[in-house]
């Protein structure tokens, strides 16, 4: 069966040594309740949980999948006990406001909790990640009688969430949906129409499920513009706050999806269900926006996740697998072979591997940090700056995270050669249940439109501007030891910041250009950012003695010599010409003769 | 349900256009008996098999999968009947040998009949492919009498075969198997061990199955200089070539897969069982390998054909798709959103899977010829040469082939979207499907060791630079409005050619530093390759007329700019320190504190 435990050193170091922690957290009045010792109580509570409660459902809840059955959904066997045990320990609530019953935790531990259930069954997280992605949506627009109807069963796991966007002919383009919300005299709506992909839509570990969901009034403008927000129980609720009667809002069917088969992805019907506005008409999209930030976010942890937890298992396979002699002379001559680990190419795939854990854990808590700050900070300018960081981060967080670690998961099934491919050792599920981390959520297509549309082109590169000063700031203070570290993240800066004014310039001649090199620049910005994480995690590890510390600052060489570079093929393709992508013409991609 | 179209239009350009297969074939005595009119119907022949019985079949046979009971196992439904359709048309036999049954097609034309087997249904393709293999271990070192026995009725698909070489302990390492073949009086042996990951191990499609298996004789020297090949039926084999008694060789279960779930992998137990000596008592490995490069090439030809099902699929569904508007203006201005054609990341994607499987199809051909210049060629130097060629080029064919395509595959998932992970629209059992073929027959890792060391190191770079000879003479030969795949392709070699010289020192000087940097210089001499094929390709298409042709050279402009860039990142990585891959102590790796 394959392992996990949970990376608790690295968490510690990064908290503490990297971001010094307990100095931001103390020099927050509304964080100063949360210290090193709080956080280190709760990592490791979450870790027992992760390693006891969930990894063992994960391979059980893949086989036996969610399924719908006469119009209710089921979880697999053990969910049920699982999810009512992760409410109990009040997990569900850990970054929610104490109003609510939430424990006020700030973002940058949060992401580091729920790595470890991406980790161990990231079908099972979906289930409360949408549970709190809803909590926040209803906390910043929901009116006050409704957050007290709703938040306190959401955050202690009696009810859960879902988000309801997408619709058989809309996914990305949420401005053409056809949900209809018709509205009644007493102030409700009538909901009608058919959404998909809707997670954790029906299932069976909560007593009601709270949908929010998109849809347009009668007299609606078109477009985004013209698109609310509804409250829509699946159990109307009454007077006094109780379970009541069965609205007109189910399931239709779940999808039969590559992995995260025990998550229920499903077909909702709206057939004049009874809604409730969410703040005001036509502004739905931007209460929406609030849950999809921090659901992608999410999306890079699912990330980290799976990559540590593909990272742990291939690292003890490599271990313990003996196949062929090292190049420079048998290590092992008693055994009849060496172990893998004499391979320099299996050291290569295992160190990918733990780079892009490391970089991206880390970049996780820099962009929780920085959350934190948008929430917490009493400087107004302060909170703007960290705005501005988020906007820029986020398409990264999402899309970079789980484009690296969807790699990294390749890379360690591949350590495993043929048994990486069989299901009992975990490999070929955790790269299926990853998949969708890629495309959910956004596509990381569309993140990279966002990135370099919304907040690249859109404010003429003040984002990534500010965000390059932070850095050069930053690494300019590393020490000479530390110059190729320095060197490498100030090269990569300078080539990011000339190749965004690159954008800049061909986006005014041609509006079709930065569409078709958007991923190229998300990762440019991508290998920039573990660069920095990088020079940071070595500028901390350089001023401790041992072996784990100068274990930090080479695999940050390793960084450097072998996972960098890729900026340099990212660059030229970014200054490629539109007409080889825009070119053809639209029947060229059909029509093969 | 997903389509397939096979691609003839394609296959025609490269085989006459490109390659002048004709004139090819009309200059050996020995393939005279080809021309394009045979091939023509041969490949209109296969495309109806591969349309309208191994499409249909694909996904019921991914979800029923193969299944062991009671010590038997059983394909799918409707497999049954379609091998025996296939055996009928006499394709299992359609590169072997006239004596024996076969059609004595060309490698160069069998490579475009197999892609498109491998394109609708992968999993049904590898149990007569493994017959093909078998055989053609046999036809070059089993004796007159077992070529009698065996050669016709495994080629008229009466009898099946299989390839048992992985032991539970021991994959790539075969100088360590344990199987035992013990000498009876009679001139047969005893076969007793257990092998896994046996394809088509057993199966109900043919009445016998011939394994072809690797065992220890007991007085044999230790490591692969100790390994003979044996004949082990599942039935004996009467004088008379009937089917006699059943052999102590069986299935004890089937593996439980990421993806081919319809093709059976076997764990075999042979107790015991009777087999008879191919070739000499310890010289299998040499035999094996006939089967095994044989095997190799057919993995890359899985590639492409994954790609190509999923370009295709991929291309239909975003130009069906309407969400989102063109940058440029509306595109369809009467429908509520313009198709996603409209978006260059959508065409980035296509482009990428498109000029791959035009570039694969294209090196695919090409060492085929080689392979049949091996064959049927009566120039000794000729010979030589195609055998340096198809040394070094085998393992880019096997892995460069595989790599490109599933990255192409995932490309082509994710231009649908979350369409892309539900099971209905056939991508993500595409993607299952091929994953294995960057696994079996030699890890693409240890096809990248078998470049750069045997086929690099040990020759001193004989075989790239005779490679990278012929590739300047033939480009140097194209037209001045070629000058950008013509000066590609140049420098490419050169920078080829620069960093074999820097592995060639580097090596003598670290025995341990190849290893590390093996797969880098393997996607550097792919991406050569594929430069190399579009000089070919544009340099045929440049010479006719209309916009298919005019399509092909942009395609390879395409191709120069925004895939070869990714050959600069590869040079910088082959120049890093081995002491970064190699200067971690084991135990960093399963320590993370």
């Amino acid at each position: 069966m394959p392992v996990y435990n949970a990376p608790l050193t690295d968490m510690r170091f990064i908290l503490n040594d990297v971001f010094n922690a307990d100095q931001f957290w103390q020099a927050n009045e509304k964080l100063a309740h949360v210290d090193s010792a709080t956080a280190e109580a709760i990592l490791e509570e979450m870790a027992k949980f992760a390693q006891n409660v969930t990894l063992p459902l994960n391979r059980t809840g893949d086989e036996e999948g969610a399924r719908w059955e006469n119009g209710d959904v089921f979880t697999p066997a053990g969910f049920k006990e699982a999810f009512r045990q992760y409410a109990e320990g009040g997990w569900i609530g850990l970054g929610a406001d104490e109003e609510w019953g939430g424990q006020a935790m700030p973002k940058m531990l949060t992401v580091l909790a729920d790595e470890m259930l991406f980790a161990t069954n990231p079908s099972f997280m979906l289930y409360p990640l949408l549970s709190v992605g809803a909590g926040m949506a209803l906390s910043s627009y929901a009116s006050q009688e409704q957050k007290e109807t709703y938040l306190p069963k959401i955050y202690s796991g009696e009810w859960a969430g879902t988000m309801c966007l997408t619709e058989p002919h809309a996914g990305t383009d949420l401005g053409i949906i056809k949900t209809k919300a018709e509205p009644n005299t007493d102030g409700s709506y009538n909901i009608t129409g058919t959404k998909i992909f809707i997670t954790g839509g029906d299932n069976d570990l909560a007593e009601n499920i709270i949908h929010l969901v998109l849809a347009k009034t009668p007299d609606a403008p078109a477009g985004s513009r013209g698109i609310s927000l509804f409250i829509v129980p699946k159990y109307l609720v009454n007077e006094d706050g109780s379970k009541g009667e069965r609205n007109a809002a189910g399931p239709g069917s779940i999808e039969h999806k590559m992995g995260i088969k025990a998550s229920a992805t499903c077909v909702m019907n709206f057939d004049g269900a009874k809604g409730f506005l969410v703040g005001k008409e036509n502004e739905g999209l931007a209460a929406m926006f609030v849950m999809m930030n921090y659901e992608r976010l999410s999306m890079g942890i699912q990330g980290i996740g799976a990559s540590e937890f593909a990272y742990q298992n291939a690292a003890q396979y490599a271990t313990d697998r003996i196949q062929g002699r090292s190049a420079t002379g048998a290590k092992s001559p008693d055994k009849a072979a060496d172990s893998i680990l004499v391979h320099g190419d299996v050291r290569r795939m295992l160190l990918n591997v733990r780079a892009n854990n490391e970089a991206s854990r880390a970049f996780a808590v820099y962009v929780g940090q920085q959350l934190d700050i948008t929430k917490f900070s009493t400087d107004a300018e302060a909170v703007k700056k960290a705005n501005d960081r988020v906007a820029l981060l986020t398409p990264i967080a999402k899309a970079y995270l789980t484009d690296t670690a969807f790699q990294a998961t390749l890379d360690a099934q591949m350590v495993f050669g043929g048994h990486g491919y069989i299901r009992e050792w975990g490999m070929e599920q955790c790269i299926r249940d990853l998949r969708i981390a890629q495309i959910y959520e956004g596509t990381n297509g569309v993140q990279s439109q966002d990135l370099i549309g919304r907040k690249t082109i859109k404010c003429g590169g003040a984002f990534i501007a500010e965000y390059i000063s932070e850095i050069r700031d930053e690494v300019n203070q590393l020490g000479s030891e530390l110059n190729f570290i320095k060197d490498a993240t100030l090269d990569a800066a300078t080539e990011v910041e000339s190749i965004t004014q690159y954008i800049l310039e061909q986006s005014k001649e041609n509006a079709d250009y930065s569409n078709g090199v958007a991923v190229d620049y998300l990762h440019a910005v991508g290998l920039l950012s573990f660069s920095y994480m990088f020079a940071k995690i070595a500028n901390a590890a350089s001023q401790k003695d041992g072996e784990f510390f100068a274990n930090k600052v080479q695999l940050a060489r390793y960084f450097v010599a072998r996972i960098l570079p890729d900026l340099k093929a990212r660059l030229v393709r970014i200054q490629s010409s539109t007409d080889l992508v825009m070119g053809f013409d639209e029947d060229y991609f059909t029509n093969q003769s």
